[in-house]
């Protein structure tokens, strides 16, 4: 089944101890989006400058990605800057040029509606809940944000939280959110929020997901080296809903596989700068990376 | 089989945010012990003063510990106090009375000297070569440490790794001795120096064992509260290595099941203050948590 994933669509200038990449293919919807694409067909919503090089263009329809809710708009794509530290796990925001994101309204195709899975990705969440609105009765809705929402549209995100199935937050983010900093607490005062399933990321320490067949501890997949973490965390609720989509049965039946699946797409993603290493792999690459984990958590 | 166990055998002033417990037992020795004994039957080596109270002894005698290698000396026992921070991830010690512990030297008695299993619980180094040389041959040597020891003792804590079998340390204890950050590098040169196994401890996000099996990712038991965590690295290697010594077949068939239990004995320890929570459990609490990570891990 198809996935609709909204999100923001940008340029990455990212600074690491070592290197420097400019301008490279970022934002949440694009990194979910190529996320997703090794699973299930792709339907993106976003906006773009007319700066914003065809040779990105290219890579999502090189992934299949149906550019249908794509708007290239007047004015500058969203630029980001940033820099990271010595281990990789602080990073400090040097620039942030909003451009055409500041005014852009998502507008659903007719043809994307109907889409059964919805991914919400990182945006404000007044757009969230703008696509959200134009949704005739998906199946499935996953919310991802970030502590920026948190802080300055909070009363938007809550109304947000009660519409959807699924919410996705870093630990820092959850502990922002309640002021606990105890995973039960904090699970459980999402919980009251709206969503049925919880999932809280901790980075190279994996993830948890609470629902309603209980807690599941998710492993991250290990990595040797680690060039640039700028949107793992899209990439594995992008690889979530794919594998989601793709997978016979309920969600329950299948949402702690589809989290393996989704932690296992974001590893390649910490691999590369921006989305040079993820869209470099195929399905068979995340495959044996699955066995791999698997193997590496039997007792 | 039997568990020889060598470490700290202290009192332990501990203040939390909310709480504060004056001279309770601890020390890495009794919280090990303590764990082990929930598997198998534990010898105990380690030394303390005449003040040490009458009540600890009747405490380790109610586990079964064989105290036939605790001496006591002139003197007053090691005394440690500490001080934790809102989270309970940062501890800052407020003293440390040495005692006794400034000149101990473990003598081991003859039938403590077969024992088949062997834990060098965090102790000075020289303390740990000291008991191993009085070994005749054990089949199963475990060692951990702090960065103490890596800071003072590197020499001795050297000569001592290329005589075990796993070394047990924690994260920041792997970076500060590897100089590395990269959790495989890190493991990659503790194994060049010596042990075959090697166990990397990241409190609440869990633990990784190396060996000849490859990587085990083993999960922590999630708590809803953490009342204080000294003594919890203990009573995890406790628990793993009575696992161990209790577990038919070979190390390598053992192991990350060990881990698992070290893990869920562990959670225990930080329920309570010192060991008050660990010394009111039943086997049966344990094997319940074991049961419940397994639920908790599957996918």
């Amino acid at each position: 089944m198809s996935v609709l994933i909204v999100g923001t669509t940008a340029l990455d200038s990212i600074k690491t101890p070592t290197k420097e990449n400019p301008r490279l293919l970022g934002g949440s919807a694009s990194h979910a989006a190529v996320a997703a694409s090794f699973f299930s067909p792709v339907k993106l919503v976003g906006g773009v400058g007319e700066d914003f090089p065809k040779k990105y263009i290219k890579l999502y329809r090189k992934h299949g990605i149906d550019l249908g809710g794509l708007q290239i708009l007047p004015g500058k794509t969203f630029h980001w800057s940033g820099e990271y530290g010595v281990n990789m796990n602080n990073r400090r925001t040097l620039a942030t040029e909003l451009g055409v994101i500041e005014t852009f309204q998502p507008k659903l195709p007719a043809a994307y509606q109907n889409a059964p899975f919805l991914l919400l990705g990182n945006i404000a969440p007044a757009l969230q809940l703008s696509v959200l609105g134009q949704m005739k009765k998906p199946k499935f809705v996953v919310a991802d944000s970030m502590d920026l929402w948190i802080n300055i549209a909070l009363p938007d995100l809550l109304k947000l939280l009660k519409r959807v199935d699924g919410f996705v937050l870093n630990d820092s983010e959850a502990e922002l959110l309640t002021k606990s900093d105890n995973v039960f607490a904090a699970l459980k005062k999402i919980h009251q929020l709206g969503p049925k399933y919880v999932i809280i990321k901790k980075g190279s320490h994996g993830s948890i997901l609470s629902g309603p067949k209980g807690i599941f501890i998710c492993p991250a997949y290990p990595l040797h080296t680690v060039e640039d973490p700028t949107g793992a965390g899209d990439s594995f609720v992008g690889g979530l809903i794919g594998y989601l989509a793709s997978a016979k049965g309920s969600i329950d039946a299948n949402l702690r596989r589809a989290m393996v699946y989704g932690s296992v797409t974001a590893s390649f993603c910490c691999e590369g700068f921006g989305l040079n290493r993820t869209t470099k792999i195929k399905h068979s690459d995340i495959e044996k990376r699955v066995k791999e984990l698997v193997g590496m958590t039997e007792f």
